[in-house]
């Protein structure tokens, strides 16, 4: 049995998702495909548009035979620990051969080269960042940057690799496996017709998950119909018709407004990523506009992109700080894998993984959790508080909803 | 001229504040009447039906000629704290010659030989609340019992008096007038036809602002319209209208279950009012229930009462831990006096106070804030994040909104 591992976020699970999977099995002659799957709350500081049960169901029902949560630990993090916490729950499971991403380029050879450049950071890659950094950008920017530099002047790197948004965060998972000495073989598909952060529908039957979301809030989830398989669409409209979605940034203003209300600079520094400045553009933001849009809008700049300012704000919304960060551990990889559902042929997966895994892999909560563990039920009580009709149970529902079985 | 103070919260203004002014008034032969009146939170630990600036409108077209703001380091706090910010503040105008306020007694001779006793607090008084307190009930109403068995045994005491809401707060005033050695001479006035805490509406015209409120919520603001002086009436209705209110617990919901469900108990009991295990019934509780309502029944006990509680919660919201409510210095007494409104003879009011004033008296944000107003603001922000339709600007309105003037 040759066991493929694909990371998901399904935010919703659209055509081009389906696509994925079918070429991933296709590609790697897989018999299984294992999605790891960001819980809710999501790599550009989002939460996301449904439930994680409700987008695991998606995955289930679109080819995917087993899914597994990335810990919010790490689902909201800077692509680098998105991608190692992401590879490592493949890794740890025990049971995937391979893992295969999707890319602009397609090439896994020359993805892997830029890669271990990306591991190694010789001495000249290393001066281009600082020169970057010292522009006013982002880290995540700067690297892209003196890594295009780099590629430059080096005959056998292709500059033009880099800077593509898959490309990128493919080389980071390229870079995560080579970290965790993985035995798990990469491969990569080409993507096709709309780029990753596409805002516009261009193709008919497929477009970004960011302009599916955009085409569902400002026209409504009919909209998204064309884009979307039949059962994720279905899915999709009875989360909305039950007051479970379209979650949004929105959904939480008050609880985030009342949290910059009530905190004072220091106190506001003292979660992730709230820094350099940050923790007084987003109190001063709070008191001048009235939609998180704006208040992010306002509080940007140069150096506090979009990302960023998302990502602080969903460990303000959280309250993870960084002691709480740091206690985690995540360096060491996650303690558990929460396995959120599984079709017969998941079953043999699972079975072969609970023979190798060397973390416990979890079907139901157990009564002591982790840390890490402990973060994600959090999120998800703090997730359903922004249900727009209040769901009876919700702040419970990682006790007691069963794992799905397909 | 003579001014007589009254201490209010104004949730809404009604009939029976009319006659408890105009009496007060006629009483003590005044020319005008100062309010000291609760801003966005109040005694009981519930956020106010309108904002301060309505009910200060209110109270400014029914006869009272000053409105000035209790700080929410009082306004929030046991009887015994809002009593003496409340009596602090009108003492510290220097322009109150007495204070008016309403009892079940009426008799001000019996109910300041009471308040002596409580401010002197004999050994046998002291005994007796040990006892009390060892049968688990709260602080207040332990004072309360041990008051009626100390006077049931001092045939110049009338233990009768004791109990009663009304009396005992204003035992608390005259406790005030004293520790304060205050020069404002106390007076009372019995209060007519319906009870502190009444629920029901029993009166055509006369209704406790409990019975008025709830009225409001359950039936519509229209059942209250007899209840309320026309004015008081119309302002309630254009507020409600404005997304403005009625601002209740539930308005709050969001914020504070993912607050509860965000901290750890030890988190939790930083905050003012935490202590002896509520933080973890607080919690437990929020993952139970859906409304603030069930949330306070499911952690109630006799010893955590629902004022107990509410108050609780809104230290909990307000971000008001143990070591800040330290720093505020509230044995100090206010140190500043915020009017919120005045008509012409309440400027003669503070003509005369602005001359003996012992503290800054503000008809404008000063640009520097001491620790108590800033808590004020941030009150009033967070209070803000309750309007049922986001109000542009209102997280400015401290600053923004000028004095009223009649």
């Amino acid at each position: 049995m040759h066991v493929t591992g694909v990371i998901v976020e399904y935010n919703p699970m659209h055509n081009g998702h389906l696509y994925h999977v079918e070429q991933s099995r296709l590609q790697t002659g897989a018999d299984a495909v294992v999605a790891v799957m960001s819980g809710h709350f999501l790599q550009r500081g989002e939460p996301a548009i449904v439930n994680k049960w409700a987008r695991a169901r998606m995955a289930l029902q679109q080819g995917v035979d087993l899914v597994v949560e990335l810990p919010v630990a790490y689902s909201t993090q800077s692509a680098m620990l998105f991608a190692y916490g992401s590879v490592a729950v493949l890794d740890r499971l025990g049971a995937v051969d391979s893992l295969c991403f999707g890319s602009e380029s397609g090439d896994i050879k020359s993805l892997q080269t830029l890669s271990s450049i990306i591991v190694d950071e010789p001495p000249l890659l290393q001066s281009y960042i600082q020169l970057e950094l010292q522009k006013g950008v982002s880290y995540p920017r700067a690297t892209g940057a003196a890594l295009v530099r780099y590629a430059e002047q080096d005959p056998h790197l292709d500059e033009r690799v880099v800077g593509q948004p898959n490309n990128m965060l493919g080389l980071e998972y390229l870079a995560a496996l080579r970290r965790l000495n993985s035995s798990i073989t990469p491969a990569t598909i080409t993507r096709i017709a709309a780029g990753y952060n596409e805002e516009r529908i261009t193709h008919p039957k497929i477009a970004s998950a960011t302009a599916i979301r955009k085409a569902t809030l400002e026209s409504g989830v009919e909209t998204a119909a064309p884009l979307l398989p039949e059962l994720s669409y279905s899915i999709l409209r009875e989360e909305f018709a039950a007051g479970r979605g379209p979650m949004r940034w929105e959904n939480y203003r008050q609880t985030l407004f009342t949290l910059l209300h009530r905190a004072t600079p220091e106190q506001l520094a003292r979660f992730v990523g709230v820094d350099e400045g940050l923790e007084a553009r987003l109190i001063e933001a709070a008191r001048r506009v009235d939609t998180v849009q704006d208040l992010i809008a306002h509080a940007k700049t140069k150096r506090f992109t979009w990302t960023k300012i998302q990502r602080a704000l969903t460990s303000i919304l959280l309250g993870v700080t960084r002691e709480e960060q740091a206690s985690l551990l995540v360096e060491n990889g996650p303690d558990y894998i929460r396995v959120l559902g599984f079709t017969e042929r998941g079953r043999d997966v699972l079975r072969r993984a609970s023979e190798r895994s060397v973390v416990p892999i979890l079907t139901k909560m157990p009564r002591q959790q982790s840390p890490m563990l402990q973060l994600d039920l959090r999120a998800s009580r703090i997730y359903s508080q922004g249900y727009t009709v209040p769901q009876s149970g919700a702040a419970l529902w990682d006790f007691t909803t069963p794992v799905i079985r397909l």
